[in-house]
């Protein structure tokens, strides 16, 4: 039996260690780099980078250029909920458990510290690209795909199309849309960036993003429904908002047990996609029940 | 004669050509991509990526792919811009004459809109990397170049220092550095950029590299004068405004005759860096020269 705990506190360790190094590299961190690094090292689940390596892994490969890109991903995720939790938008004191960058630090460090790490993501792409053994030419299509996941036709326009609903609930068409932009898009070029550096084919790439867009969408509905049920201390922040905030969600849509059910089917399709990858695939698998399985 | 006032018409109308086709590849632009498009069709003087085609020009090249990594450095700039000018930095209302991205949008939008532009650039660099007849590694270079001159080591880090700057006042010296780190890094970047995908050597590439620190600290220098003398008519923006916030400048620090010799030094210098290259250069060298000549 696969030990997940152990493969993600193992992982974790690895893409901490490494994003420590990143952005510790000097004696006296300017209070830019604190701010950075107080969001970046706030005790993140590393989901996404995660499923970088655990699909690298399943095609076969896993070395440190791939823990780079893996950790520049995680980067993003970290800027987005920085520049998420501003006052000018989610306007949120806690995340994780501990005050917002924001609020640990001032606003206009906040978003500067944010436009760092997105920046910087880019720069150890780029970076790590000129000296690792992968051919340039996927190092492109990594860096092209994920600044496309992270932009105005990915997680940027669902944070817009999340905003715009707030006080004008999305219907369910209109809620998985949002979803698949938000956080779907960056879920998937997670997975597709582990695949590409690990030097997969075209069959193995269109499985692995099968498998990417269920569980991520599978990953948001169990979020919904960890708003409504789930345990604040927990979670290391506050339950229960959504619904204040009037915004829609799976279970105030379609109903609890609905709502678990579709989370299932996800599960079950994202298994599916991969059933023909062999046992250097039960990382990912493990994943996607966990996906379900989780309380924060 | 060298007739830069139609050089530059000529390129800036090639560039915002360029940007267009870009950023309205929609029938239906969202609410995001029109702020996006508002503040990158705004009127900018577009020298960065002016000094990017002058700089791979004097290389002896010229085409697309370098063209669309010019307009790149240009959503760079005007995401830094609309950044700049929210409530939490500067709360600056007018920018070249018009509300500024937040006033004619909201704060949420600005933001997001900024991190679009700064996402985008990226896309559209690993995008036209994977096309254009430049070899792979010089793209690469391009990019981690681009992002390390835009982010914790340069121009966000110089905004930084610019914000704490306030109340208390920089001397000469770190008033030079913080410069070099807002302003000066991206300009250089864009020198670079233009030089690297022409196909510059490495003697060529620190030519340039010389010309660029020195036009950089000569166009802060006058952007400084500017601010003192120059027309807010003609400047699009409120003038005397760092004075009335207690920012140190040039003028303030060394004096009004002064400030203009070292203007005229710095031009001066950075021409003598290019004195061995060829009539191609000659934009660049007006270039330089129009630094201290321009009125707004």
């Amino acid at each position: 039996m696969f030990d997940l705990s152990a493969y993600m506190t193992e992982k974790r360790s690895r893409i901490d260690h490494h994003l420590t190094e990143r952005l510790e590299n000097s004696p006296a961190p300017t209070l830019l780099t604190r701010a950075m690094t107080y969001s970046l090292m706030a005790g993140g689940k590393r989901i996404r980078p995660i499923l970088c390596l655990a699909s690298a892994e399943a095609v076969g490969r896993g070395d440190t250029g791939i823990l780079t890109a893996a950790c520049a991903i995680e980067m993003i995720h970290t800027y987005s909920l920085i520049h998420d939790d501003l006052p000018a938008m989610d306007d949120d004191a806690l995340r994780r458990g501990k005050p917002t960058c924001h609020t640990a630090f001032d606003e206009a460090t906040a978003i500067l510290a944010g436009d760092a790490l997105l920046t910087l993501a880019f720069e150890v792409l780029a970076h790590t690209a000129q000296s690792a053994g992968i051919a340039p030419d996927r190092w492109l299509r990594v860096i092209g795909g994920v600044a496309r996941a992270a932009g105005r036709s990915g997680m940027i326009e669902g944070q817009m199309q999340d905003m715009a609903a707030e006080g004008n609930p999305l219907d369910l068409d209109r809620l998985e849309r949002m979803h698949a932009l938000k956080t779907g898009a960056l879920i998937e070029v997670s997975v597709f960036t582990g695949a590409l550096l690990a030097g997969a084919d075209e069959w193995q790439t269109d499985r692995l993003g099968r498998y990417a867009r269920n569980i991520g969408l599978a990953f948001q509905v169990c979020d919904d429904l960890l708003n409504v049920y789930g345990d604040s201390e927990q979670m290391g922040k506050a339950t229960g908002t959504d619904h204040e905030r009037g915004k829609a969600t799976y279970p105030a849509l379609m109903g609890l047990g609905p709502s678990r059910r579709l989370a299932e089917d996800l599960v079950h399709e994202s298994l599916k996609a991969i059933e023909e990858f062999d046992n250097r695939s039960d990382p990912l698998r493990a994943i996607a029940r966990y996906t379900i399985d989780r309380t924060r």
